[in-house]
């Protein structure tokens, strides 16, 4: 059904405020969710709002929790999110990332103990306001295998940058480095069509078409998970994509001390320390602003006007999608049937009052 | 055959020296491109000098460039490679990069004007010596294809990045954007070996097996390219692998100033004006450099140690393969008879003396 955008970002901040959330962190978790929605990204927007608010009831992430700045130097910062929820302090860890780039050109923060952060290109997305190119990461629940193995050690683990443009919109990376997330599986499974073999392996570490039983053996962990980008095997460069999510670990997860592979979710009931990372570059240290857009807009129309494959109808610009979404719902977003239906029990169950 | 490693990387300075690159210059190339034999990736190797003495003698690589730095803060640098070759330019703008990072914790540089720059973990693995984690990056000539586009309009893109460990072998990712590089096809085409559909298109942008038909309407520019990771269809994550090569882009082309795309390579006879994007990180501004070691030591041997696919024998961890050939190739490298006899032609016709 749909829903207008601040109905249901109240409703979602209600939640979390009658959780024990403070305010203003209820609020900033709110809008990253149902910015996930609009920009069309369901999986990552309140359809999660369950798992969040089990999460909170079950001590994995605590409501009030106290976010601490541990190192802290003019370029770069190491902060705890004292095993809260993920959004407020990357949130904030991102805005002092900007405040110290915007003073100092580049700056980055490592950030542990943390939990879901939901979208990756959200806190990028910060650095747009400021001209700046934002990165953002995170490691994940191990879900992917690596290139030859069997178990599901390593994350989804997902990059974003985002890059101002002119009068283009702006270039905004946000990929998981597996060839796909666990929630594409879900819905191949819920639709009963079978996955490409670039996608998952069984238990055996073999290429499967079959996604309940990738999903049945993640959750049982009998073996197999879903593939880094470029799948199975090196021939189809899927120790490029194993590669990246090691990276992107390496850089959240080893570089703030916390927890990496699957360490992650290592214990039942404690919470999972993930771990994100953020950056800014300030792109007047560079070449001056004006000249940098002009030449984003040059590439942007470059590759948008490029010669179509046959059978093609459109070359895409990474974020221009999602934009497109963000315009169509920029005062209602649609919601699934089913995920309306968990949020009235969840606020039935809570005492929260559902408009909707 | 098999020839000494010094001998080797005197003689390709020698040749550098004889078409007027200073001697600095000449033996910081030389390196490069041996350090890639020696590290089992000889399509970057010596097999390239004919190119890059073309390139000199063709004036699209000067050989005694002047490098130049256009724009410097405490954390960045904007260099101008002058139109010479890549590896000198390259070398000493990591070497400022390194320094900045061990002061200011963060560094970053973007080149413009300069030549194809060897191997990219070359630069990122400087990095490593000072405990730092390294970043290199560069785009390249137009081989591939973006999503549903059947152009060639953006660069295989390497992305590199190196990591200490403590026991272990330093992580070191240095990887292209592309599934495979044009090396790979032309090893296919001599052998008369069909090759996978996720790794290039036809002439009218739709995927083949045939590799000579790839290299031959790349070379007529008839449409057609190399494939980003991920293969042709965003089904099986293509439109990642192209997300990543153009933000490469990005880094090293557009916050250069310098050129992108279909740029690079824009006039027969011209400079390419090939850019780069170099990165250092200070480990210990995050956490104390033993403590990360171990951590690295830790999630390698996770990595390592996890159970394996059915009928796979070993889980690699990125620079693994190239630090064994390394050891290997210690003293001498082995290099094919066709490029020996290409660089006993280059010694003949440039009368240096050739010393196998």
């Amino acid at each position: 059904m749909k829903i207008k955008v601040d109905t249901l970002k109240g409703f979602v901040k209600d939640v979390f405020v009658k959780l024990g959330v403070p305010e203003e962190d209820a609020g900033i978790t709110a809008d990253v969710l149902v910015a996930s929605d609009r920009r069309g990204i369901p999986s990552h927007g309140v359809a999660r709002l369950k798992r969040y608010v089990d999460g909170i009831k079950k001590g994995i992430m605590k409501p009030k929790a106290e976010i601490k700045i541990i190192k802290e130097t003019p370029t770069t910062l190491l902060v705890s999110g004292g095993d809260g929820l993920g959004q407020p302090v990357s949130y904030r860890t991102m805005k002092l990332v900007i405040e110290k780039a915007k003073k100092n050109n580049v700056a980055f923060a490592a950030v542990r103990n943390s939990n879901h952060y939901g979208i990756a290109g959200y806190y990028a997305m910060m650095a747009l306001k400021e001209n700046l190119i934002g990165i953002s990461m995170t490691n994940s629940a191990p879900l992917v295998v690596p290139t030859h193995g069997k178990d599901a050690v390593i994350g989804t683990n997902p990059i974003s940058i985002a890059v101002p443009a002119g009068e283009e919109k702006p270039f905004v990376l946000d990929m998981a480095t597996s060839t796909v997330p666990r929630g594409k599986l879900e819905v191949y499974n819920r639709r009963g069509k079978k996955i490409p073999l670039v996608w998952a392996t069984d238990e055996n570490g073999i290429p499967t078409d079959d996604p309940g039983r990738v999903l049945e053996n993640l959750l049982e962990r009998k073996g197999g998970g879903l593939l880094p980008l470029g799948g199975a095997e090196e021939e189809t460069g899927g120790h490029k994509g194993y590669g990246l999510s090691v990276a992107v670990d390496i850089l959240s997860g080893v570089l703030s001390g916390g927890a990496y592979g699957p360490l992650l979710y290592g214990k039942k009931g404690e919470p999972p320390n993930v771990c994100h990372f953020f950056g800014a570059i300030n792109i007047e240290a560079f070449i001056p602003l004006d000249e940098f857009k002009k030449l984003m807009d040059d590439y942007i129309r470059i590759l948008k006007g490029s010669t179509l494959a046959k059978g093609k109808t459109r070359i895409w610009i990474h974020g221009e999608k999602e934009f497109e979404a963000e315009e169509k719902y920029r005062e209602e977003v649609e919601i699934e049937e089913k995920v309306v239906e968990t949020m009235r029990e969840i606020g039935k169950e809570l005492g929260v009052e559902v408009p909707f």
